[in-house]
């Protein structure tokens, strides 16, 4: 079985688009979101999005890189958007919704609201909240921005949101606070173009030095206080 | 079928541990890397790190989220030695070694060598690289730091990393660039602690408006120029 090895003279000398799409690859497994926001027409948008990251709990933070605003090219509808209104949305990919999904990276002109030209459905389940969310999506959050951090290395631009609200199936949610985003039907990326499904190898128990961790049981950790979640329950019309 | 919603004052009510596993679930599926790095002593350190994002592919860029520095308490090894030595290596986690890997996200003292500890194995395939990398990972990556940029919302660092050289069997590799990692046994992450296998669903054709992308043939994009790899293949005895 043969190893190659790309040194940084090797990547530079590529063909471009084989060079994107290798090191596209390289970072590992990616979430797969769209995000949704409002223009300053009302129009709504849809970007598909691989670079979402946790960033914090307390107070509750995600991130996303987006790609750079070129001069002279067509703007960067999301991040307009979201310099414009203030919010947006994170919503998880599903298999199920995966080709419509994939047709929302497509280069659509500003004025097109990529919901009604990829066939999702726009969904407001908090009140005076004015991005869209994705109604065929599993897990959908609303944030509020609060930094845009430009990153000179390369023109690329972090945006961090604060959670807003979240909403989910309660199936999912076990009893130490984890969510079974595979039970979801939620996907990863690899590279530019490929999706996957997943099956869980387990959940480990927190790592003790020179002690081995232990699989959790599919209930999540044992002794964690038990949240009512009751108060958290939306009534069955609104989901 | 009931849904749950947390919004942000709910979300501030929970309890702590429970909090932290809800919010680290909502970003979606996250890469599983082990970080080499080496401290001043000559000591090897390995991290596991969730938050490995690609940011760019001319120059080659990949960044990644790492925990505040806490005034008074021990200092994050991983960042104080890419401070130091300016190198580290990003690792992927494969199931086989999935326990080691999670061991290594215990709570060492500094002076304590996670390979020894964990059992992995140090590996220096590019001379004159300082970092160690993982010897029984499957896509290993060196890289340089090029800037470490302080969020101020909650005091993480983003790390950025430019690749200088980076290693996987070359059977992974598509025509088109693609590299196969889901057929090098790379595993994704959900939450703060679960590990999942995945299964590709496929890989879909350039989205174009309006019109339905394709699934790709498992060789990649069709048409694309040939890359002759016998240049960027090592010598058996290395591999």
């Amino acid at each position: 079985m043969s190893t190659v090895k790309f040194t940084s003279s090797d990547i530079a000398d590529l063909p471009r688009r084989f060079r994107a799409r290798l090191i596209n690859s390289l970072s590992g497994f990616k979430s797969a979101n769209l995000i949704g926001s409002t223009d300053k027409n009302g129009v709504f948008n849809l970007a598909m999005v691989s670079s979402v990251v946790h960033l914090g709990a307390d107070p509750a933070l995600i991130g996303m890189v987006m790609r750079p605003r070129v001069a002279g090219m067509a703007p960067r509808d999301t991040i307009v958007n979201i310099e414009n209104t203030g919010v947006y949305t994170i919503n998880h990919v599903s298999g199920a919704m995966l080709p419509a999904a994939h047709e929302a990276s497509a280069n659509y002109p500003s004025d097109t609201c990529e919901f009604a030209a990829t066939g999702l459905t726009p969904f407001f389940p908090n009140s005076g909240f004015a991005a869209p969310a994705v109604a065929e999506s599993p897990l959908q959050i609303g944030l509020k921005l609060r930094e845009i951090v430009p990153f000179a290395v390369n023109g690329t631009e972090f945006v961090i949101g604060e959670i807003v609200w979240v909403r989910f199936a309660e199936h999912a949610l076990q009893g130490d606070g984890y969510v079974d985003i595979e039970n979801l039907g939620s996907i990863a990326v690899s590279g530019l173009d490929g999706y996957h499904n997943t099956t869980l190898l387990g959940r480990y128990s927190y790592a003790e030095p020179n002690e081995a961790a232990e699989k959790l049981p599919p209930s999540g950790t044992p002794n964690e206080p038990v949240v009512d979640l009751s108060a958290y329950r939306e009534r069955k019309q609104s989901s």
